[in-house]
């Protein structure tokens, strides 16, 4: 009877207390609230939208629902970083590892993919043997000896949340600023963090494209960082196209690699450097975001970052070879360049187009039982702004046989649109928030 | 992969093509699409709305995912009664065998009570051993020899809106127009009528209680009948206090018998004679229904009627003695008389105060697999209007124990609100409504 109160309530605009939340909540994850009737409040929320004070209720009661770890023995700041999803963001492949070699804990809990864009959990798993299903007591362990994990969401961690969000997925709810913040948060407040940074992506492969939207959810998490003893600072970062050149499992960690060895595309240096400045200050390892680009840039130089990756991928049961010699990572068995049709400005790469295209070549999944092949992809070495000729190449297509090697041809004409005159894109990384507010971000 | 989109499109307020509403109900009702895909749906169908084009084809879906009733071979007009249910509403228990008993067919498919309205099956199961699960070749044998068939919806009759039925009740998702009246029509317009009457319940006890959202719903069902060359009336009938004095199923069926008998109390005798009226002139039994109310009353002053219906529970199963005698009605085990606390005018008595209690007493149900005991009620000699004076009795509770009793006490004394002054109980009969539009009813 409570679930059907609630239902009724929200349906009609009204607030569902914070005990009453909780209830719910525990409800459940238990077993006791069928997912018929949290489906409809799930849709009642997302129309009706949650007051501040229920989003904060919400969140309280997911993070209640399961355990929350408490990392104090580990003697170090623990941040952590969350993006909202795009397509070709491998920045944690790239991070983790980078800002735990600097003295900071990263209890990097990531999802899976779903819907055009990437998961970290997918593109780790094309490390042939690499586990993400580690235990509690594994990644305390692993957190302890290399500073860091990188794992998916533990039994233990808000599983009310996680119950909630497969079902949002299915329910079309996903797209909820109260239930995106509270999904997110509920998880990343399990984590017993000292610190949070954000990549908020905005554009047209972003999940909430506007930045006004984009804003208050960032608005919304802090809040919820900041209730909790948890500082969080999020960055408003581009998705109007992908990130870095590799769109594809396998491809994304063999260029993840290469920017542990200094040899990644400018973009996604910039934005790694930029979350990372943000980690390391937060952990009060550094002062400011000038010093603290130095010493990820030195941890890179020195290969100290790309050794931390390879210790990790040893101690989770991956090949570490594939750090050293990238042709140890699923290789795709077909393999074409793709060319420019006409000449003139590389006005848009289309991040959707790309991330549906790689589902439809077989690299990526709809439903999440859907198994993905990791060796499929697409490398795009065009960027907007770019001026091409008619016949230069713009990206390379791996894929599993020729009707894949169609598909991926299908999506990057799709995708990459050329024209007479060169579109502007949005600025790589555009906003800074914290809890004082928005500012314009300068490096 | 459809019930999502749809989900979406329904959720951000656009339209689902007849099409897609058609694929949409036998999926469901093959148990392709989960509840609580469906539950999202009808969630945000009852936030955003219907086209009058969408609530017809949703009816039209529901209806086409069963079997429609040819009743052709009867040779006679078919003509149904619908109530939106109420507190002690046992017309059907009269108005069937009644018309039945001048040659029209009544297929009436009726319901089970839910939250505070009362059911017309649980009432017919309250006489011992009476059947309500009738198969549709029985149903059709009986309407051939007896013209009615008082019965649940059968498997074959609209199964997507059975499914879908059960679903809203746990999703608050009940009182929306386009939903209501997609459901009710679909299962009546399986029934192959000829014509179709509606008894269009208002005020504080109706589900819809607002006079201008009665009129609304009236009028789309009125237009899918029409669309179905189904013509249909509605009246619209007061909600404000219990229809008749008798509430609780084996206390209605007395009351229904002795209505038969012409011994009914006036509202009931009205009600029932209004809706009887209609249906004839619908069947083209009478031309008018000055004469159909003659044809009316002298079914009863003769004694045909409740001979028809006695017919009807031997061909049921159930006892036809309680005809006779109604003391072969399961009786209460305890009895008592409420009276007035103080003098005055009868103000109001509550309906939805009194359908409660009655569940509270065990005579009804919360959850569609709860069991009620049939025995259990109150019958309410005060009328709003009436005067009375302290010490005056204005109730008998009929009880399984003294729990019950006081439950009865509690729920009478709460809804009968004695005042200094009277207030105006809404019109027995307010309005008539047809496709030509709607007219004050004058009888």
């Amino acid at each position: 009877m409570l679930a059907h109160r609630l239902i009724e309530r929200k349906r009609d605009g009204g607030r569902i207390e914070p005990g009453e939340w909780r209830a719910l909540a525990l409800a459940y994850a238990k077993g006791h609230v069928p997912d018929y009737q949290m489906a409809a409040l799930l849709m009642a929320c997302f129309l009706r939208g949650l007051e501040r004070s229920e989003t904060a209720a919400l969140t309280e009661a997911m993070l209640l629902s399961g355990d929350r770890l408490d990392l104090e023995y580990l003697g170090r700041p623990r941040i952590d970083k969350h993006s909202t999803g795009g397509v070709g963001d491998k920045v944690s492949l790239v991070l983790a590892p980078l800002v735990a070699s600097l003295g900071v804990a990263v209890p990097m809990m990531s999802g899976r993919s779903l819907g055009h864009t990437g998961g970290t959990l997918d593109k780790l798993e094309s490390i042939p043997g690499f586990r993400t299903n580690l235990t509690l007591a594994e990644a305390k362990a692993q957190l302890e000896t290399l500073g860091c994990a990188m794992m998916g969401q533990t039994p233990e961690i808000a599983p009310a949340d996680k119950k909630m969000y497969a079902l949002r997925d299915a329910t079309a709810t996903v797209e909820s600023i109260p239930l995106i913040a509270s999904s997110i948060m509920s998880k990343k407040l399990a984590e017993g963090l000292t610190g949070l940074v954000l990549d908020m992506k905005r554009g047209s492969g972003a999940l909430i494209q506007d930045l006004d939207r984009v804003l208050e959810l960032a608005d919304v998490m802090i809040n919820l960082g900041t209730d909790h003893g948890c500082p969080v600072v999020a960055l408003v970062t581009a998705m109007d196209r992908p990130l870095g050149r590799a769109c594809g499992n396998a491809l994304e960690v063999e260029e993840a690699i290469a920017a542990l060895k200094g040899e990644g595309p400018d973009d996604l240096m910039d934005v790694t450097y930029a979350l990372g400045a943000e980690m390391l200050v937060l952990a009060d390892v550094c002062d400011d975001s000038a010093s603290a680009r130095v010493e990820l840039e030195n941890a890179i130089a020195t290969g100290r970052a790309a050794e931390r990756f390879q210790r990790i991928i040893e101690a989770q049961g991956g090949n570490p070879g594939v750090v050293d010699d990238p042709a140890a990572l699923p290789q795709a068995a077909e393999v074409e360049i793709f060319t420019a049709a006409r000449r003139g400005f590389v006005a848009r790469v289309e991040p959707k187009t790309i991330g549906r295209g790689i589902i439809e070549m077989g690299g990526g999944r709809t439903r999440v039982e859907d198994a993905a092949d990791p060796s499929v992809g697409l490398v795009i070495t065009a960027r907007p702004g770019d001026w091409v000729e008619a016949g230069e190449p713009l990206a390379t297509i791996f894929a599993r046989d020729r009707t894949g090697i169609g598909s991926g041809r299908h999506a990057l004409r799709a995708a990459i649109v050329i024209a007479d005159e060169a579109e502007p894109p949005l600025p790589l990384i555009s906003h800074r928030i914290t809890s004082r507010g928005v500012e314009l971000y300068s490096a």
